[in-house]
C-alpha cells in the first residue's frame, strides 16, 4: 500500500477520512498489470473531488503511482482512496487541505465461469437506499447503507442483493449497477437521488442506447434479461431474482463480448 | 489515544471504520477529569450498534478506559469510536467481526461566554440531509453531509448552520440539535427521517414536555426563542438567523441553569 507515496498499511486516526468517510474511492481491475479503465477511474475521482470541494488532483501523480504499484501486480485489483486528509475542527475543514492519498493492490476475486455464462443469484434487499442529491452518483466513503445491506444474508449461493429506495425505486445492486432489457431496449436506473455512478455503467451508455428511468420491481419481474457490472466483476447476467428465473439475453452476451475485447485492447496496447 | 486499549495514533487502512464509514463515534465533556453523561452515551453507543448489527460492546471495559484516559484530563473532550474492525469481503462483513475501539482526548474548545449569555449566530445551509430512515439517528461514522454543510462559510462570526431535510422540514444544527419555543411550549424536529438523537437532546426531553413534530423556517421566524445543544458546548440561545434577531428566551435559560447543575452534581459525585 501506498499514502501520499510512501509504503505503509496505517492512517492517522485524526484522518478525516476515518473521523466522517470525508472522502472518496475507485476500485479498479488490474489485468496483466495493466489498471483496466485507469483513465476513466481518475476522471471519475477528479469529478468527484470538485463536487466535495477537495483542492484539484494530482491526476498525472495518481497514474504514475498506480502504474509503478500494478507493475508485477498480474491479476489483481488496485483500490484508490483520496480523503480530505487531517486537520479542522470537527466538521470544519482545515484552511489548506492536503489530501491523503492511498493505492492499494489486492487479490483479484475468482469468480466462477458460470457468473457469466449462465448468471448469477440475486435477491431483494431489505436495507433501501436513502435520498441525497447532495451525494448522489459519487463513489464516496460514506457506505453504510451498503454494508448494512450485505449484511441481509449470509448464504453463498447468492452473489448480489438489489437495492431500492425509500420511493421503491429499484436502483441498484450494493456493489454493482443494474439494467434491465425489455422488447430490445435497455433500461438502468436514474442517479439523481441516490446510487453510485459506475465506470462500466458510464462505458454501456456509450455503446448502446440506454433508457434512465424510474422503475419497480414490476418491470424486473417482467424484463426479458437483467445484468449487473461492475469494474472488477465485469458484467453478469441474472439468472435468479428471488425465485424468478431469465436466460442469459442476447444484449448481455453482446455487452460481454464488446468488454471483453475492450480489456484485451487496453493490455495489448499498454503492455 | 487508545486503540483496543493501546497507546497508538494511527489505524489500519483496511479498518471498515475507513473504508465504509462502518461504526459509530461519541463526542464526550470532559469537566475536571469527568466524562458527563457518559453512562448515557455508553447506552447509545450500545444501542446504535445493535442497530448496526456489530457484536455486543464491552460496556464496562470502554466505561473503564474512558475513566482511566481522563484521569489527568481536566477540561477536554473525549471522543469515542467503535468500527466493525477488519476483515469480510467488500461489504460484507467477516463471519467473526472483532470491532476496534478508539478513545481520544482532545483540548476542550473555548467558546467565549457570550454564547450563552446572549447567544450564538446562524444561518440556513444549503446543504441538505438526506433521507433515509435505517440511518436516522445514529451517530454513525458516514458524516459527509454534515461536512459539505460545514463548508459552506468561513466567516467566523456564524457559529451553527441550521440543516434543512429534502422535504424542507429543519432538522438540526451541523453540529447541534435544535430546538425552538413558541407561546410557552418547546418543540423540536422528528428524526425519524434523518438527523442525529443527541444525548442532550435526549436529557432536555427529560427535563421538560417537548412536541415532536416536522416544522418549517416559517416556525423558526415566529418562535419566540431557538436554542442548539451539543454535549460539548451545552446549550446555547440563537441570538440571530439570518438576519432575524431573537433574544435569550426564559426557557432556554431555565434549560442552561439545570444542565450547569446537572454537570457540576456529576463533577461533585464522581471525584
Amino acid at each position: 500500500m501506498l499514502v501520499n507515496g510512501k509504503q505503509q498499511d496505517t492512517i492517522a486516526i485524526m484522518d478525516r477520512g476515518f473521523q466522517y468517510g470525508d472522502g472518496l474511492f475507485e476500485t479498479i481491475e488490474v489485468r496483466e498489470n495493466i489498471p483496466i479503465f485507469l483513465h476513466r477511474h481518475l476522471q471519475r475521482l477528479n469529478t468527484d473531488s470538485q463536487r466535495l470541494y477537495l483542492p484539484k488532483l494530482d491526476l498525472d501523480l495518481i497514474r504514475t503511482e498506480a502504474k509503478q504499484l500494478c507493475e508485477n501486480a498480474g491479476n489483481a485489483v488496485l483500490k484508490i482512496i483520496i480523503t480530505r486528509g487531517t486537520g479542522g475542527r470537527g466538521y470544519r475543514q482545515p484552511d489548506e487541505i492536503q489530501p491523503t492519498r492511498i493505492l492499494s493492490l489486492h487479490p483479484f476475486p475468482q469468480y466462477p465461469q458460470s457468473h457469466y455464462t449462465a448468471g448469477i443469484v440475486t435477491r431483494i434487499c431489505n436495507t433501501r437506499l436513502g435520498l441525497n442529491p447532495t451525494l448522489a452518483g459519487m463513489k464516496h466513503l460514506n457506505r453504510l447503507e451498503q454494508v448494512l445491506a450485505r449484511a441481509e444474508w449470509q448464504d453463498n449461493a447468492i452473489h448480489e442483493g438489489i437495492m431500492l429506495d425509500f420511493n421503491g425505486r429499484v436502483i441498484e445492486g450494493t456493489m454493482t449497477n443494474l439494467f434491465y432489457a425489455k422488447n430490445g431496449e435497455l433500461f438502468t436506473a436514474k442517479l439523481n437521488l441516490c446510487g453510485i455512478a459506475g465506470i462500466l455503467r458510464g462505458w454501456i451508455f456509450e455503446q448502446m442506447s440506454v433508457i434512465e428511468h424510474d422503475f419497480y420491481l414490476k418491470n424486473l419481474q417482467q424484463a426479458d434479461e437483467i445484468f449487473v457490472c461492475n469494474s472488477v466483476m465485469g458484467i453478469c447476467g441474472v439468472r435468479e431474482l428471488e425465485n424468478k428465473s431469465y436466460k442469459l439475453g442476447e444484449i448481455t452476451k453482446k455487452l460481454q463480448f464488446i468488454l471483453e475485447n475492450e480489456k484485451q485492447k487496453q493490455v495489448a496496447l499498454c503492455n
